[in-house]
């Protein structure tokens, strides 16, 4: 087959992907719960490594010069480059530890850049039913449903989205609770769901306000997701007002409206 | 009809309460993203009081003499004394900000003292079409499945789930974020969905390991989760170890196996 199909042609391809590699997830959700500890170990790693085979065999069907960067891969081989080539990026599994226990924050996130632009997203969580789409220049979409980032322009009424990370060291930990202790001040409320994509969706649905998440696992938390909020109106940036680069683990993303007030606050806790 | 009639029928009762109450909630939580902020104001405010009159009506209806306590009424009316009486205990929509922001977690509460021991417990989140029942003695069910609390014996392999609350002044917030900061260094995780009724059911039904949260509304938050809790095999108590009241706010939940060991933690951060 072609590899120099319409973006909407790899939307389709990459929401079969997608649905498919759910399917893996579903079934190891439910099953999560009944097993032993070590076997939930090994239970992660088997669905992560075959929904990513899944959907990197898929892929590489259909467009088999295009390049690929998946966790799986990448962490078993090394640091894969970003180039201009359009680039699969994939996390196969989002939110592992709520994949682990049951918490219904899951998802697999496909993303394409070319030219290192993101141009399709594809964010799916298949215990929720959930589907979040996009392709550059033409909107983003939650099961075909066109969405937008809320309309909120004050901090104090905002809703607040982060994670507390994975490093329990007590820098990491201190800054940390140190940044949502002077955020709550500022926002109407926090909520922690454990998915870096499904935080991005849920800016680009209006379901949240404000998202910044700092030392997530790589590129493929967001790639997807970066899509989707700005087709939906939003704009993702450096937490600190830098440029933000897909390959450096530091998000923030909002509305238009909320992004400088929401910089300067994070500034000072930097 | 009967005031006297079996746990069972009161469960039925309730749970048709809940289905009609969520009906007008789900209404409302696709609706309030298209309204103004002061719209969305009244139409929590209106959500709340005809989900109250709703499921206060529906029981009155059944049960004439018994007694109810619920969220808009003490408010409006001052507090309300638990007796020995058979009493109601209503919150109509628990998260209230997520409704606003349409964040997926809100539910209504139903739970039945007899005693003043919790008897029946209803939680019925309609966007995520999740009813969790119990009646005293036997057991605790999701969608009419059985559910078990998690089977966790570490507390750093365990998911922690609270809630940062409304108030803001320095005192709280910094108690608030120094207990998370020392928590971070005793579990794996940690969550914040912005609903007491459904984090005691995630503790239910084994999604989450730990849940602690001060400073809450009132005894409508807790009554139906308490006995859900109980009812799938977990504990609930004062988070420092004093004797629970659901008079007062402060609750924490989680398996037999992790109760020790949490209080421990939580003491140190009284």
């Amino acid at each position: 087959m072609a590899d120099n199909g319409s973006h909407e042609e790899f939307l389709v391809t990459a929401v079969d992907a997608a649905k498919k590699a759910g399917e893996i997830i579903r079934k190891g959700f439910y099953q999560s719960k009944n097993v032993e500890h070590k076997g939930q170990v090994d239970l992660v790693t088997e669905t992560d490594k075959a929904c990513e085979d899944l959907v990197f065999n898929h892929l590489k069907q259909h467009y088999p010069s295009h390049k690929f960067i998946g966790e799986e891969t990448t962490a078993a081989c090394g640091t894969s480059e970003l180039t201009d080539e359009p680039t699969w990026i994939v996390d196969p599994l989002d939110g592992t530890t709520n994949f682990v226990h049951g918490f219904p924050f899951v998802c697999i996130s496909i993303g394409l850049t070319v030219g290192k632009v993101p141009t399709v997203g594809v964010v799916y969580n298949p215990i929720m039913n959930e589907l979040f789409t996009a392709v550059l220049g033409k909107g983003a979409f939650l099961n075909g449903t066109p969405i937008r980032v809320s309309s909120q322009t004050e901090l104090i009424k905002s809703l607040l989205a982060t994670e507390v990370g994975t490093k329990r060291d007590v820098l990491t930990v201190d800054t940390t609770t140190n940044r949502i202790n002077k955020l709550l001040f500022k926002v109407r409320s926090l909520r922690m769901s454990g998915s870096c994509a499904l935080n991005l969706c849920g800016i680009a649905c209006g379901r949240l306000d404000l998202f910044y998440e700092l030392g997530y696992g790589g590129p493929w938390d967001v790639a997807a997701g970066v899509l989707i909020v700005k087709e939906a109106g939003g704009l993702v940036y450096d937490p600190f007002g830098k440029d933000f680069e897909i390959t450096v683990p530091k998000v923030a993303a909002s509305n238009p409206f909320l992004k400088d007030a929401f910089v300067e606050v994070l500034k000072q806790t930097e």
